[in-house]
């Protein structure tokens, strides 16, 4: 941790409980919801047009074809399923509590009767109230916008009626079949968890993946541990507000150098929190979302791949199709694949 | 068809009047769903234990290992991907909407702001109101009982509470990665779809595999096409009440016989319905959930796996981890494999 | 029923069947809604600047004072209450399912163990979802505009959020305690309920309130009664889509010379339907409550207050303060006064 | 407040945490709930049967007769309406959420099109979800139960569905119009709001009465006031864990010897918590609910009656009939009377 991120903490304490207030349930402007000056200025804060095409609303896994799944798919090394979902349940921990989103429900239509002698056959269901945003999930390229357009451009007159929008919803995404690898930032740091708020950096990113051997290609889906899953569920502490994450200047690099295709981390916000960026409270949302158009996985479990330091995988993700949804819950899979 | 199945129709009509009228909401006896008398009573309509042990809540998944799945993953063929789900929307048909369980909502939590002008950032949000049998989905053991107790003898006493069941849950269920058949029973009729209430025979799938050249294996994941999905997503023709499906008799030979670890179909109910024994309404669902410990699979889209004619592949479906759950709705993936 | 009515009969229905099929979920145009040419334009279309000032968000009931809210409960000439609402249930009609709004759900979230024998205390509890404008209602100012704007001018620029107006809503209602009135149209024209569509006319409303000695007062709640409750709860008899109800020239008489303060019928619409305006589907909606700040109460039970003959009565009515909400179940009370 | 009270305190604290702990979301044993010992055992801690016979689901509401209602009806002293209940709102405080209950959520199902300019008609309409325990509500006397019995010795094999009861659900309410008495002994006793977990007293009841000058009489509907609501909204004060309310003397004395028929308050429930008694962690909603048929309301909103020191009133209430619902959220009103 840089003596800066540390100074930056108590600013960022405070920053949190404005953000908490001051968000609400309405819109909210960048400044209220972040501390300090930005440092470097590297997202430009504007609607990007897609280089897929005037119809493209899927972002980066355009980058996905017949050719890059197989390939993949070839390199299975065994049958050990990894599962990098948390369970689904009342009084678990949610991203967006504090901005008034709904808490997981799930309830009973049908069960059982109570004297169980008057009926041969028992029938149980039961129903879900949930934000999609809840539990590991992935986040569809229309969950943020700048200026009131989201990726390629498409603004909410055209696209957004009162049940969600009619571009970029997870609807339109395709099954994730890929190269998947691990950065594994907080062992490599020594940290686990990372502390409050830190800000994984460049250096770190590379630290990591040297320290494990690993070559990221082009394509990858790169899932960041920051270490925050081992305080899983307690509300208390495992929280969006204050949570260790990618820095904007690590992202970057991973989505312009390396060419990642999709990234993921275990926090429920993948970035650095609160924001350092005056006029933007999650500005790696932003650039990766609406500037860049790759997608974000969040409170994904990667404890087993860590425990196992099984760094590169066979990365399969099937998002529910909610037609306009800014996202779904997921249940990740990585298998392991023979190292090139 | 047979002469039987077909002379069974007008009473299948009426029967289905009564189902609506008779279910309600509460528990209801066999005796009002059904009609007619049963031909063969081939299932026990007990509880059953598990050859698993006391301890098992997931009945014949057990059958996969990291062999099995290792095994299917080396056949993999190429690397076109098939979606066997369908897109989730208000208005979509679900399967209980005349037992009184809620239709499939979506509504927004946050979106930008009608004046764009006053905000940088502008954020989106929905949640979801949903049975927990919507859409594509699995249905897990505890989704039926006979006399009170669900698989593996479990009661009510010990493990129901009021958000759900302490055991059998869609939690406890792993992933499924397996060899995949398509059954493609519609084109091998010729009748695409199957008429109402068609009850699969034995006969008509042996024809549909000997016609396709596939032959079972045990611990195979089994996909029956009826070819009601050409009717989706019209309310009043895709129908659980009036559906063809599988017959008891066929359930269980590819059950029993043919060692099959997990059934799927393309309509609401995978078995042929209204139930012609009197005594339980959804037979085929209680002899595969009750006494079996076969999960089953609904409302997939296996048009795209049947146009292409691929009857075998990397099955992959990732239920989501509803903690007690009595179904998760699903997005599975088929890629095809060599045929040994 | 007149002639012309009559003659329109056909062409309704069609437009019925279009009317759900071009609504959906999204924005509709008065186009496709409606059938037949406006015989008379009374309407204009536009919202109205409120004549209790620009900070009014409530119209009419702006009439109600301590001195007119005393000079009824003066006259309460006993102590039988009559209930003018129905019961909340899963299965019940809704107004506006065709358009995809939810039904009405409720589910335990706590109830007894099932083996009782572990527990002193048990403890039951549930929750409802529910469309607010559910069962007996009473829809708020904001629940419709004309060309974006509310009543008062209100734009949705100015005061539409997310999760709803910050104009207008039923939050913002008072308590309703008025000098009501019922009008027994279908007894008057001797058709409990009236046919389908039937749309009752200035005439019809005066003959039924000569018929029953009635005179109507400034500021008085007005309840009108086409018997549809008769039918109450078919859903598929109950219906919105072709449903008696008040005519715009009536709504007009009612409102513009008699100054009712508050419209109620025992449909689920108040008015006519389908419109015969091609311009807006709604038009009795638009006019009262966009042009004329007059609130509506649906789905009411005139069912007693009708077979006893009370015709004059205290009027009692309690929205629940859904902040920003277009409507709200109610449960309306009539106590019988005396007759000045 | 007495030095017993005080001395508890500590150990209250201890008791909050761990109610919340324990309780959970399944059923919860007294023991883990309560602290200390109980001083006074006056509560039988089993169902009673009702006097008002077997059929009886609304105990003492059977107290309301034409009678008494025609009789505080005619001594309505003006038109000033007092609303007694709070909005409803995302983010409000809600009596339940540390047991797992949904938070109330308001959400749009219909919205005018972001482009205005195409539609004439714009339609706003929004649907709620929420625990029926939600604001300002009344509980039905199905809400608890000792030893699996609710009021009446009704048992959950009888009576319980997965849905709700079909015994004393507040669909079997009466409107509850009644002469109501406001008890202002946070007023009386100098401390506003009172302080944390204060267990109001007879003697603090016969204070308040007499400073106020009134007199209870049978029938009455008595509202509390602790001066919690001076906190409200703020979820972190305005709390049911160690809210200030009666205790169960109190309430004894309330309805055994003043023979009270409704109570109410303006904290989350009534009643003193945590529980003294090891064995009951809410004994007054036990003894008023269970033994005696008598229901309560609970976040009343009494500061506008304090302020003008309105003691004695008509009191209206008209819960929605959920079928089977264990509370409904009301509006209750009052109107001041002539003392007599």
């Amino acid at each position: 941790m840089t003596r800066t991120a540390l100074h930056l903490q108590p600013m960022r304490r405070r920053a949190v409980k404005l953000l908490v207030a001051a968000f609400g349930l309405a819109a909210a402007t960048g400044l209220a919801l972040t501390s300090g000056n930005a440092t470097a200025q590297i997202a430009k804060n504007v609607a990007a047009k897609s280089p897929w095409g005037p119809a493209d609303e899927i972002g980066t896994l355009n980058m996905m074809t017949d050719g890059t799944r197989f390939d993949v798919l070839k390199q299975v090394a065994g049958g050990k399923v990894y599962d990098l979902s948390v369970d689904l349940f009342i009084g678990m921990p949610i991203c967006c509590g504090a901005f008034g989103d709904p808490t997981f429900q799930i309830f009973m239509t049908h069960a059982p009767a109570r004297d169980t002698s008057t009926e041969v056959l028992s029938y149980s269901g039961d129903a879900v109230n949930m934000y999609t945003h809840t539990g590991t999930h992935i986040d569809a390229l229309n969950h943020f916008g700048l200026h009131g357009k989201i990726w390629n451009e498409v603004s909410t007159e055209q696209a957004l009626g009162v049940r969600g929008w009619s571009k970029s919803g997870i609807d339109k995404y395709p099954p994730i079949i890929a190269r998947g690898v691990l950065i594994d930032v907080a062992k490599s740091k020594g940290m686990v968890p990372l502390p409050k708020s830190y800000a994984i950096t460049v250096a770190d990113l590379k630290d990591a993946l040297k320290q494990q051997g690993t070559t990221l290609q082009p394509g990858d889906v790169v899932l960041v541990r920051t270490g925050l899953m081992t305080l899983w569920p307690d509300q208390t502490k495992y929280s969006l507000l204050d949570e260790s994450g990618l820095s904007l200047e690590a992202a970057q690099w991973l989505v312009e150098d390396q060419k990642a295709m999709l990234l993921g981390a275990d926090c429920l916000g993948v970035e650095s929190l609160p924001s350092t960026d005056p006029k933007n409270f999650v500005p790696v949302h932003s650039y990766l979302l609406v500037e860049k158009g790759v997608s974000l996985m969040e409170a994904m479990w990667l404890e087993d791949l860590a425990k196992d330091q099984v760094y590169e995988f066979l990365f399969i993700a099937s998002p529910l199709k909610f037609r306009g949804g800014t996202a779904s819950p997921i249940r990740p899979l990585a298998i392991g694949i023979q190292r090139k």
